[in-house]
């Protein structure tokens, strides 16, 4: 891809700040061919690329360094894009939103500094991935884990940023403790890190004062260079009950039966429930079942329960934890399920160190040769109240539009608790310019039928940032002049992550969607 | 008490503020007689009140009077202390850090506003107390509970934002959801409260961006009006276990065996185990046992655990949930203990609605009279590793410090899982001045002590509030310079509580102790 500056910068001021930075990082890791500005684009692009096209990207080795790329940036006014892996899938990948930022890929900063397997934390950099924290454990023989998303290959500290989850719930709430290099280039120990040498840096949640660890995530104040992660104790047994519910009204018991034992704690994580067409885009193509036009018939759907032996939704109930209280909680869910429908629901059992030894997977990928053609796809997150009626109206909603639009429907329903996180994902063949824009607008539409829920999503692509962050609306955008205000504060120049989120630095906010 | 005005101010220019002020909330909420003002003195300081004696207070009756008063205070650079219930006891009680400060008495503010019981969560504001939120809930017959502190007449609200914590571990960690009044006057609403209408305020921990509640807890940066707190089901059942451990080196054993059953979640909330004497001093008086000089003799404890046979550290070990795993956990509760001691360890079951049905207690104070004298007490409560060994090398070299410092010994370790909080509770009696001084003397040691140790106190005394925060020294105390950096963006005249846990704004950072 040929080079896109930052709006309003000459090629020749851009070139100045190129040289600084092959000062700081050595010219090799300043990369600014076409090439390597190819592989810094968001490959499921539904629009424009150009849109949301680097002008480079520099890959520092340390935090010393990254604070003098800050520095240079500042004097230079760059704007920079941290990513650590880069594998935001379905929510821009690696892509900046402003076009012309240059990418601050943490690729290189890997570094595994501490696992603490007694008080079961780590302490890693951002290049860390979820298979080299998964290696690192079971080669040192140390019974942790943590949960990692589809997508193994992505960085544990960058999925956390961004909110990420798994089977193990929100991976921002196992932050403990960051290492951020600020706009201005000077560093800061959140928490008890705060304090030189501290022992309970990784193990404390707060400090003494404010606490900011959830303020740097999903946001732009700083680059974060360590991170502490709390780690799960392997369970010592994990009891796995299959669950295919034949009815789509069946979405509501399940909800209200199992957001309760998630609230009690007797369940732990989340629990993932998902229609027959989302595990069938795993392994097998749209012409293999259906050839027509418009979205999947629900006779296609039937015809795929049926040959898979699947349900219309389907979910694995987890229960971890040793053996005696697992098999008790087992009756408890059991009997919950039976309440509702006299069907069989299959149950396994495996040691917690077997089920861990699998560690991630990445057949996820495969879902994209769904409609054939050049791949994409897109997420909508919305989050709402772990009410029955509320989910099941939200999927019926949702499966209108998709069904509207003529987009095959398939999502999955993450129960938390208090919440239940619906991720609707959007397949895409971006060879179809028709099928891609009623992609466009099916998302605008989900947008506009959620806030007038009022649900917001939880994480969002690139090119809706500034919808949603638009549609929290209370008192006048009050939360968004909040964060430009600190914003303001902490990045005068406006070089760090223009954009992210809908928070624009004053120097870039007439870039803002309208 | 006389009138105490902010540094530099005229009586002048503070009645015109107090005019003003009036204007707002009417004149009857404008206290400023030497008894109003006497309200809010701290009742235990161990120094001069004149340190943190309020010029007056000010109650106003809803968030729009907090906003107005806000711009008042900014018009007329009046600073504020905001105050819940002003139940802070040894941390200060309702007094200010800057003398001549305005009490801001959120006290009228007392509504409950909202209880999901499905949900598990409610909405209230400052005013309310435990007691009220207990009452309320068991007049409703909702199956919900909070934790409470040692004083069910604090503020839930007040209590959280300064990370106080019960048996149900960390109330800040309740926390989902703020309206907070920001130094400017303007209305905020975090995390998904920032859309009009929202369904998920006090369901969804974050919303979409950064995530601010935590940073608004024990800050200085906004006054909250309302707060969504997330409440814990009522357990079927409550299984209590004893604990009398004789020697003092058998906590290292019982926090290496306990802490592991936090972390992986089969006990809940937190364990406290105490020392003898944290028995003693509830129900009885120091002359009821020894009326020598210095410190209470190892030999006199002694007599106080074969007395009440107690042991010289106890504990009673909640095991809260279903009665089928109860069971099972109990199991476990007890082949660990029996790991390291052969004792009895009794065992009483009730169900969790009469336990909750108890609700808040105000016996500790009782405490106050055991120097005889007036009473008073401070605490020092610094947070550590989950580690046996560190733990008992933190009792030993506190003991030998009180011992030293001729000051009766008694405290209380909260295992958290991950890590574990000391409390030390230093029981005065302020009519004895050289008890008093040696008290603080004391306690100057233990900071420094900890220090060493590289380990901070989770929340402290008005009096080291600067003393903690400079504590935190990592990269030339790069934590308080971005805290204060954000204080001077949001409030840039410095009215909202300066100096509140070493967060100083400009206008009057020259205030920080040396």
């Amino acid at each position: 891809m040929e080079r896109v500056l930052p709006p309003g910068m000459s090629a020749a001021a851009f070139d100045r700040g190129l040289i600084a930075l092959r000062a700081v990082v050595g010219a090799q890791w300043v990369l600014d061919t076409d090439e390597d500005r190819e592989t810094y684009l968001d490959p499921y692009a539904t629009g424009d690329r150009r849109a949301h096209a680097p002008s480079a990207a520099v890959a520092p080795a340390s935090a010393e360094q990254v604070q003098a790329v800050m520095r240079v940036a500042n004097a230079h006014r760059l704007p920079l894009w941290p990513i650590s892996r880069g594998k935001n899938f379905g929510y821009g990948g690696a892509a900046p939103r402003l076009p012309g930022s240059l990418v601050l890929d943490l690729g290189r900063m890997n570094r595994i500094l501490e696992v603490n397997e007694k008080l079961g934390y780590c302490v890693i950099e951002p290049g860390v991935t979820f298979y080299e924290l998964h290696e690192h454990l079971a080669n040192a023989g140390i019974a942790l884990e943590f949960g990692f998303p589809n997508f193994g290959w992505g960085s544990a500290v960058g999925n956390a940023m961004d909110r990420g989850f798994s089977f193990r719930g929100d991976h921002s709430s196992s932050i403990c403790g960051l290492e951020v290099v600020l706009p201005d280039g000077s560093l800061l120990r959140t928490g008890n890190g705060a304090m030189a040498g501290s022992p309970t840096w990784a193990t404390a949640r707060h400090g003494f004062g404010p606490s900011w660890d959830q303020a740097f995530v999903q946001a732009n104040f700083g680059v974060v260079t360590k991170m502490g992660l709390w780690l799960h104790p392997v369970p010592e047994q994990v009891i796995s009950v299959q669950v295919a519910l034949d009815q789509k009204d069946d979405l509501a018991w399940f909800v209200d039966e199992l957001s309760p034992l998630l609230m009690r704690g007797v369940l732990g994580g989340n629990i993932a429930i998902s229609t027959a067409t989302n595990s069938i885009i795993d392994n097998s193509q749209r012409k293999d079942w259906y050839a027509g036009p418009g979205a999947l018939p629900d006779s296609v759907v039937t015809r795929m329960m049926s040959e898979r032996g699947l349900g219309w939704w389907n979910s694995t109930v987890r229960i971890a934890g040793p053996e005696d209280t697992n098999e008790a909680n087992l009756k408890r869910v059991l009997a919950a399920l039976h309440r509702h429908s006299s069907r069989d629901y299959p149950v396994s059992r495996a040691t917690g160190a077997s089920q861990a030894a699998r560690g991630p997977v990445v057949n996820r990928l495969k879902v994209l040769n769904w409609y054939g053609g050049r791949g994409g796809h897109v997420g909508f997150s919305p989050v709402m109240p772990a009410s029955g009626a509320a989910v099941v109206a939200q999927f019926h909603r949702t499966k209108l539009r998709y069904d509207e639009h003529g987009i095959d429907h398939n999502c999955t329903f993450y129960l938390n608790g208090r919440t239940v996180t619906n991720i609707n994902l959007m397949l895409i063949n971006l060879d179809d310019a028709d099928h891609t824009a009623r992609t466009g607008r099916l998302f605008d539409a989900l947008v506009a039928d959620a806030s007038a829920q009022g649900y917001a999503e939880y994480r969002t692509h690139l090119d809706y940032m500034d919808a949603v962050a638009a549609s929290f609306d209370f008192n006048d955008h009050a939360l968004r002049r909040f964060n430009e205000r600190v914003k303001d504060a902490l990045d005068p120049n406006g070089i760090l992550a223009p954009g992210r989120n809908g928070i624009w630095p004053a120097a870039w906010r007439g870039q803002r969607n309208k």
